[in-house]
């Protein structure tokens, strides 16, 4: 399969697409990603009806009234203005059929399939996602179902042999676990997650800043093939459209947003990788840094993290599980759902008793913990149904 | 210099000492570091009047009265049993005579130059300093003084080339911005720490857990020479008493009260060096951990505070000065040598009522503090006659 050739799917027909679908892929043309006047624009009047507020725009040369007060009325007024160069040149259905002839499907947010976590950006969520690759070919739902289970893996395009060894071993050990790896499909760090999930055998999922029908960047090319054989190319960007710097930037938050966490591997002082950790954490999705030598340059973005509270630190796979783990309650499949316990319950379980109450202090003694962790745990637990108070100490549930 | 040649000053004969100052060096001698019995013993009665009454309860074969309760009085029983054993070997003159010998200097919590962070200890506090090197042959408080700007930098015997470089440089650094680096004489990382200090031209000081005449261990001896020439070399017990396992470990608290903060620089996952860090973070003082290669078993237990929130990550000098910079509110200039209080002491000093006694809970709640906390600062406060027990509560003494 090279970049442009057609998969085995049917060229779907033109006409076959929905209005909304049409307006949407029409939206995501229009404006730049994360336009959030376009997003809040589709929100209040539905896509079909919004884009029909701007073509009377900028044809008739005045706002058509909208329920909105005169602050709104002059953001509107410089959008439209923003928005009109590009009216005419719209081609929605072209762009999805060539959509099509890759094999690849729209998936637009009233629609099946929809990732919900992109809603999660609210007014600067995607108008669409543009995507292809085998977990889009079957049947419908299959790519959002490999996300509720995912991990962004990013970092530095200017990896080091130790960043590159690292992200290796995390992303093949999270698609051990059955965890989907996603990725900005660059250089780097990026490059070695997706390839490290596909060594895994799990499918992993590329962000891309431009059209998915462009494989950028060219040295990754085959990278990105082989990441769409066996998980998805996704994009807010319909084909053909350049990826360009404030797109990527702006991929960062989508990143982010398709994800149950973010851990960041290696990154400068100053970082893309950066951006996509403060776009997770906006989303209140968890961050983990990993942590490395302090002289080496690509991993200073990481260790300001970790000062800045504002990434846990992670060494292994089975912490960046903890992590994300953690975040999402209810979780996708079985003995998660059934355990989903950290590594400190579990070792609290362990030693927490059946036939009897047992102190704080006694357990935390054979836990080999602190009293503090301990009583996070039993607390934890507790919700869980795992354990209950026994007079002043705690006993194990039989399960 | 060698480890037992003479210093240039005078032997100070053994009758100069006080009575106070013998029954402590016998306290020192009596029982293991951090005997929490003993320490109340002697904040209770004063140490002459407690080493008399453990006199007379081994004699008598029967505890002589005291104002405490039947759970105590147990304990009392079993202390006194412990300490029998030691009681006619006894020769604090002789042993005051020795350091005195060394050149070096005894001191105590009730006499001048006492490092005052010692006291946060509480009960736990060791019963007097025996203290050799340049930093107590001149002027009195010059150690006391070094030590109010200073951060201990401890870290796995079992040290990578990769940790070594990064504490000669934190060490080194530390010691040009006038910050004295305080560690434990052992190999690996604080052997290192020792010889970055000095590389610096600046006071170090190593905390032995055997006598100040045995410079251990052997292959230290030097550095531990060099430490003495320009710093100190201090430990709780008395010339003469071997570095058994159980005094390491004790010995690790005073690394932790006698400095502003504490960096663990390299540590495997089970470390001494860790519980240098769970004492300073007992004692309110910051920890900072330097984050290494995950690959790296000896940086796991740094890695590890920084997961578990009990350290900051540190990367520089810059962030450790910052780190243990902003501990102390009021600086080593002017106020600090005036008051030499803790932030935790003067924000109970703050609360305490002068007029009447107020409880110890009324205290805590008051400055927002455990209770426990508030024992240790009220202790503090009371050894330097800044407040007085009053009734069942405390009262600040009008200064």
């Amino acid at each position: 399969m090279t970049a442009d050739a057609p998969d085995r799917r049917p060229v779907r027909a033109g006409s076959s697409w929905t209005d909304t679908e049409v307006a949407l892929a029409a939206w995501s043309s229009l404006c730049e990603p994360g336009d959030r006047v376009a997003g809040a624009l589709v929100h209040a009047l539905g896509a079909v009806q919004a884009l029909d507020w701007v073509r009377s725009a900028v044809l008739g040369g005045v706002l058509p009234s909208l329920p909105v007060g005169p602050d709104d009325h002059a953001r509107l007024a410089r959008a439209v203005a923003r928005w009109a160069g590009r009216l005419a040149g719209l081609e929605p259905e072209r762009d999805l059929d060539r959509l099509a002839r890759l094999g690849g499907r729209f998936l637009s947010p009233a629609g099946p399939g929809w990732p919900a976590g992109l809603s999660d950006l609210g007014v600067a969520a995607p108008f669409g996602l543009w995507a292809r690759g085998e977990l889009v070919q079957g049947r419908t739902g299959e790519l959002a179902g490999a996300l509720t289970r995912s991990v962004a893996v990013v970092g530095a395009r200017a990896s080091t042999g130790y960043g590159e060894h690292v992200t290796a071993e995390l992303a093949s050990g999270l698609a051990d676990r059955g965890w989907t790896v996603v990725s900005g499909g660059a250089y780097g760090i990026d490059a070695v997650a997706h390839r490290g999930a596909l060594a895994g055998d799990g499918p992993t999922v590329a962000v891309l800043a431009g059209g998915v029908d462009r494989l950028y960047p060219a040295g990754n090319t085959r990278l990105l093939q082989a990441t769409a054989a066996t998980g998805a190319v996704v994009s807010e960007v319909p084909p053909g459209a350049v990826p360009t710097r404030s797109r990527f930037l702006k991929r960062n938050r989508m990143i982010a947003a398709l994800t149950r966490g973010t851990v960041v591997v290696e990154a400068a002082w100053r970082s893309g990788a950066l951006s996509t950790a403060t776009h997770a954490t906006e989303l209140l999705r968890p961050v983990g840094a990993v942590p490395g030598p302090v002289t080496s340059a690509a991993s200073a973005g990481c260790h300001r993290l970790l000062r800045d509270g504002a990434a846990v630190c992670v060494t292994d796979v089975r912490e960046v599980v903890e992590l994300v783990g953690a975040a999402g309650q209810v979780d996708g499949c079985g003995r998660e759902e059934q355990d989903g316990l950290t590594r400190l319950q579990e070792q609290v379980l362990d030693v927490t008793p059946v036939n009897r109450g047992s102190s704080v202090e006694t357990v935390a003694r054979a836990a080999c913990l602190t009293e503090r962790e301990t009583w996070a745990a039993l607390g934890a637990l507790e919700l869980r149904g795992r354990v209950r108070r026994a007079g002043s100490g705690w006993q194990k549930i039989r399960s």
